[in-house]
Parts: structure tokens; sequence; C-alpha cells
């Protein structure tokens, strides 16, 4: 597995570095940022995964979320892939919409096709990115996942599927239930197909009903999001997590809306949030 | 003089705002951001200035900086002005090129044809704006200054030739001695024209060697920023500040490039240098 690096910058002590490399899981090239804080010039630390949402690539978070500066205090790495495969062989939205194909992978294995060969980012996600992250940077095993919007639907779903691998989840206003949401029933019949049934395990309200695991979540959600009530859907999450006890605060942010401006303005309590279950005192 | 209001976003409690207005300045219509902290609702609030490098409008320092969340703890706002008049009606590089002209205005008054209609960033920002913003917001009349590559030149001359206006003045990678690099010297013939004598007045290190001044300067410089050498010249600066004993503090610092990623690793120590002299305790 060969990686090219593609920048190097310095920020808050620490570098953020970009990365080609050829997947296994998505047979194209991807892309991913890895930030590392300056401790790990010292010693290995942990990581967060952060998924981010339609039409973003590595470079959202790591530009516009503040998220360097509060890594490089805790001693967090955080690992940005891409939100879908690209180039020129990947299949696309048939009109290019925004939300469906390139920029808009959802964070699952597509079965349908012609996005079956390429679209399967959940397998990226959860085991080809963290295998390459652990074998190649000065990081431990443990590890957290966060992200916004479509990728706040990533990291509950994957957090949920994979209550040993990760230590904490969180999103920002992510989507909640995508079964029941245009984004979300777009996504699922052009990557999944029409059984219902198959949408289940990547519903993160369908998934919190049936997890066994009980990993700590944080959830913000801004009251004044474009988004909130026909696309999110946080009362689905919700009503699912007090069916069983499942340990989730989403707190709802007055005022807020969907931009990395909300983002940026609770970036600092979720790292903090993550750091209590990543680093052990 | 009638303010239209284009955008409101809440971030870190405060609100960031952009407005679109008729500059008697430019004549033409420009667009400014203002980030008002939270502190604003209560009392009013000194304000820094923030002007932006080649290419970048209002909301570059926005996106990327990180500055909302320390002007919120502080209680200062920020107001970002474009980089240059813009529209169909303004002139731009023959060639469009990214140095000149539109996005590229330098923040001096124009006295060559056709760039002398539009291009007065220099009267733009030390006069219409502020008495735009300390009539409309809830703002003092205590203000600092501060930018980015041509934005730190932009702040350095301003900050240098209107000491009694401005209480600090600090600069990231600040074109340093315009007169003695390619930047500089194609935008003094164009908007200045041939005479260097005209070009005195905006060259912060010829202004520094004159100013009757001693407005606290502080300055950050990236080691390795690619424009170092050939367009920034900060020993130029340094050399002018020792010659009259300059409160002038310089600090290369190491491993740091050109970006933003760089204005967000010192943002914060800006925003406390200009508090020591904005809020009087």
């Amino acid at each position: 597995m060969t990686l090219e690096n593609i920048s190097n910058t310095k920020v808050f002590g620490g570098w953020l570095k970009q990365f080609n490399h050829q997947s296994t899981s998505t047979q194209c090239k991807m892309r991913f940022a890895v930030y590392l804080p300056p401790q790990a010039e010292v010693h290995k630390v942990p990581v967060l995964y952060w998924l981010s949402g339609l039409t973003c690539t590595d470079e959202n978070v790591m530009q516009k979320s503040g998220i360097q500066r509060v890594a490089a205090e805790l001693g967090i790495a955080i690992v940005a892939p891409d939100t879908s495969p690209r180039g020129d062989n990947v299949a696309d939205d048939e009109h290019g919409a925004y939300d469906f194909g390139i920029g808009a992978g959802f964070y699952l294995n597509a079965t349908q096709a012609p996005f079956d060969n390429h679209y399967k980012m959940y397998d990226y996600v959860v085991d080809e990115l963290p295998a390459l992250i652990e074998a190649n940077f000065p990081v431990t095993s443990q590890k957290s996942i966060s992200g916004h919007s479509m990728g706040g639907h990533g990291a509950i779903t994957i957090g949920l599927k994979n209550p040993q691998a990760y230590q904490s989840i969180s999103a920002f206003s992510p989507i909640c239930n995508p079964m029941n949401c245009p984004w979300g029933q777009k996504a699922f019949v052009g990557y999944l197909g029409d059984n219902q049934q198959d949408w289940l395990e990547y519903d993160s309200s369908e998934l919190m009903k049936v997890t066994q695991g009980n990993t700590p979540m944080l959830v913000d959600q801004g009251s004044e999001d474009n988004f909130l009530a026909e696309q999110l859907k946080p009362q689905s999450l919700i009503d699912a997590a007090q069916s069983r006890q499942y340990p989730l605060t989403l707190r709802m942010q007055q005022g807020y809306d969907h931009s990395y401006f909300f983002i940026s303005s609770f970036i600092e309590e979720h790292l903090k949030f993550h750091a209590k279950y990543l680093i052990k005192s």
C-alpha cells in the first residue's frame, strides 16, 4: 500500500498532511488528510475520524472548523477521508446533483449497478483507512468517530455497528433517519435498491433500536438549520435512544445553522468529549 | 447611507453579518463583514479591522482564521472589508492577473487611469468604513488594524499614516517593502504611475522611517513562506524600525507557510495583543 504525500502544512505546532493512495475498497485513488498534533512527535496518539457532509472533501473540516487548535491541545490525531470515490471511471448522479454520487457516498457499501464497484465507503472508513493510518502514522489503536450532516449519519451508523471499535461517537447536524427523508431515500434507492429491509442497517435511528453497544454519543443540532425538519429529524434518534436507554446527549443549540460556523463554535466541546474516552489518565 | 444586510450567522454566541452598500469612496457597491461578539448585546465594543490579501474577500478571515472564537472571548468586534472595488464597471488587470486590479486594491488611492475612479481603498478603509461602522453598530471609536500579506501591507501603512486613529497594529506575512518587490512594483506603477516619490507614502518600510507615531506593532512571519524572500522582505521593516527605535515585535515562526493555517495558529496572540490597547481595564 503506497501513500503519496501531497501536502505538509504546519498548524498549531503540528502537521496537516494530505495523501493519495489506491484504495482496495473503492477501487480508485482516494485522498485523505491527517492532522498530527505536536505530541505525536513524542508518543503515539489516539485518532478521531471525521466524516464530512454532502459536497465536501477532506479539506472542509481542516480549513473551517478550527479542529487543529483543540487537537493540538489534547493530543489527538484527526483523520478526514473524502466523502465518496472520485475519478473519471466513477459513476455519478445522472444529473450531476449534489446529493447523490460523487461527493455523496453516504458511508455505505452500494449493491446496485453502476455504483456497486466503487461506492464502498463503509468498508473504506471502517476497515481500510484505520489499518492504513495505524500502519503508517504514530497513532494508537484507540479511535473515536465524528462527522457533520451526511457525515454525522456516517459517524453514528458506523459507531453503532462497531461498538468495540470506537471509544465514543459524536455528530453535528446528522441525518438521523435517512429512510424517512428525501436525501436518504434518494441515496438508499440508488445505492441499495428498493427493498427497505436493506436500508435498516444504514439508518441511525433504526440501528439505535437494535444495537448491543453503549458507546457514549454526543450530538449537536442548530435550531435554525434549514435542513432540520425535512432532512435531519433528530427526534427520531432521541426516541430510539430513549426506547432503550442509550447514552445519547443531544443538544439543540439555539440560533445556529447548518454551516461550519456552527461546527467551529462547538468543536472544542466535541473533542473534549472524545478525549474523556480516548485518553486514559 | 443604506446598508443591505445579506447574511446573519451565529458563531461562538455572537453574530457574523455581511452587508452591501454603495461606497462614496470607490463609487461602486462594496461588501463587508462584521462579527459582533456576544458582549455587543450589552455594551459597545472596540473594533479590529482586518485587511485580507490578494484574491480574498471579506469571507476568508471569517471562514478560515478562527478569529470569532477569540473575539467572542475578549469582546472585540471584527470588521473585514473587501480587497478592492468590484463590478462590471471596475477596471481590472488587462490579463486578469491575480495580483493587480480586482481582488488586489493594495489599500491605496489610485491616481492613474483607468483605476483612479474606483480604486480608492485607502479612503474607504481609513474614513468611510469606520464612519459607517460607528454609525450603525454597537461599537466604540476605539480601533486597531491587522491584516495578511497585501492586507498586512495595508494594516501597517494605514496604521503608520494615522497614528492617532489606531490603538495597535499587527500583521501576518506582510509585504513590507513593496517598492522593492514584484507585487508592489506592478501595483504601484499601475495605480500610482512611474514616479517613485509617489510610492513612498504606501511603503511600510519607508513610512516607518518617517512616522511620528509609536503605535505598538506585532508582526508574525512564517519561515517556510514561499513568498518570503522575493515579495515580503521583513528585514526592511526590521531595519527601519531599529533606525528609529519603533516599538515593533517581529517574530519569525519556524516551519509555517503563507496560508490561513498559519494565521489560525497565532490569531489568538494577535487579538490578545490588540486587546491590551483596545480594552482599558
